[in-house]
């Protein structure tokens, strides 16, 4: 019998990413999401089992992709409590994609550990386009073991694909790129925000930064929505607020003083203050603009 | 006769332009530097004048080439005082290569009407190597006409030739490319800085950031050398406290809160406060990664 994949999590990412599964004719069999709705539409897309509890997932599933929004969710569903996927855990495999912070990764090993479980880290360096594609940028932490284990569902996710180094380490390599990721947006950002005030013209400006020293990846993929204020959610600020803490806090513990990353914290904070939070990461352009937002 | 060129500030930046000029057969005719050893020691190199008055350059020259460090030394050299560039200066056309503020280019276009000479501003985007081998990334303002009288010259300095606008406008991008260019520099030191800091292997983040959003040009010419502590100056920090100082007196004219910007400078300000000035401005890594400085 086919391996049997079950995903908790089914949002924009969770559910692409069944989906591309199901595509590549993994047997996709049960689904969980908080958002009752969510799993109930996806299961009946997928001909999968509509899950009520996490415990169904982990009782149907050898495979359970985990794709949370943040700590808190993470642990929960890996609680000791009335529904957990800790219970009958025993020889399953759990992926867990959200972006947290590496020591929960950490912990969730400990605790898959302790029930005859084993757990991998895969963060994603991509967004739902990528996941709907299999195209996804992964990086994975934990036992190369497990790592080789569940390699042919990791595969039809990925496009790029690499074994970081044990549990922690591809998230802490993840809370780096999304923190240099940010900071060049909100950078971006002032530097269109300031060339609108000056009265040029931004699609020059934005040429000129492609060919020189300004150029970056984020140019690419948010400078002409920031111009156009474009801001429908593929990263969206929160996240990003939510990723920035998560590398400032790496920096605070490890004694270093990261004030660009401060600085940026403090962007995407303010963009969730002014409840901007489920736009796109490229809003932080709305907070730089003239007479944009206060 | 052949149009003749002359230069005022022969540092690494114009000391090299002047040898491409005069390579591509320009008539180079004589060359000024207030230290003194420099003009004389390209001067017998190239065969031409060693000024000894900024006079001098403008008696001989039709067009006169300027790379100074900084607003002051720009306005001190088109003074109205005993040794000036505009005396004499009818017909002469200037070509200002500093990157300094705005307003002193509209400044200078002023004065150098007001004795019947033209003047143009041409903003580098590229360094030493790329000023030897006449591919600088240059963009110009002030009035059409001229740019279109002096651009064999700028063709044989340029492999990006860039008209922006009137005066001031092409400073405005110049600082804005080195604004944004500061932050991602600023930036990537944090994260390489972090990286080193969690125990990472950096060739392997940095191959990682090239592959995601966190990738940027900066990563390119910056992300090794900061690794490797390899400070050799090809963009000074002192430069880039300069500029980020340029870029955030233009934010707060114009009303902008620019939080980034501001901490860039502050970092780079930091940087020249602890006497790594001189250093190329990668040396901004020397701030964040554990243990190199305080």
């Amino acid at each position: 019998m086919s391996t049997s994949i079950g995903f908790v999590g089914v949002g924009r990412m969770g559910g692409n990413m069944a989906r591309r599964l199901k595509d590549q004719g993994h047997n996709i069999c049960a689904v969980y999401d908080r958002a009752s709705g969510l799993a109930a539409e996806l299961a009946n897309e997928l001909g999968a089992t509509h899950a009520r509890t996490l415990a169904e997932v982990t009782a149907q599933a050898d495979i359970i992709v985990t794709v949370v929004t943040n700590d808190d969710a993470q642990l929960a569903i890996f609680a000791n409590d009335d529904d957990s996927l800790l219970m009958g855990a025993q020889g399953r495999v759990f992926i867990n994609c959200a972006t947290i912070t590496p020591a929960t990764h950490v912990e969730i090993e400990r605790r898959t550990h302790a029930v005859g479980a084993a757990s991998l880290e895969a963060c994603m360096a991509s967004s739902i386009p990528q996941a709907r594609q299999g195209t996804l940028y992964l990086m994975c932490g934990g036992d190369r073991t497990v790592f080789d284990r569940v390699r042919p569902v990791l595969d039809d996710l990925s496009s790029d694909l690499r074994y970081i180094g044990p549990a922690g380490s591809a998230a802490q390599v993840k809370a780096l790129v999304n923190m240099v990721m940010n900071i060049n947006t909100a950078a971006l950002a002032e530097g269109l925000g300031l060339g609108q005030a000056l009265g040029l013209d931004l699609d020059m400006l934005r040429e000129v930064f492609a060919q020189t020293g300004a150029n970056s990846q984020v140019l690419k993929t948010d400078g002409a929505d920031m111009q156009a204020r474009d801001h429908e959610c593929y990263f969206s600020g929160a996240h990003a607020a939510k990723d920035s803490t998560i590398a400032w806090v790496l920096g605070a513990q490890a004694g270093l003083n990261l004030p660009l990353s401060a600085a940026t914290k403090l962007q995407y904070d303010r963009l969730v203050a002014l409840g901007l939070g489920d736009q796109d990461k490229s809003a932080v352009a709305e907070l730089t603009f003239k007479g944009r937002h206060a």
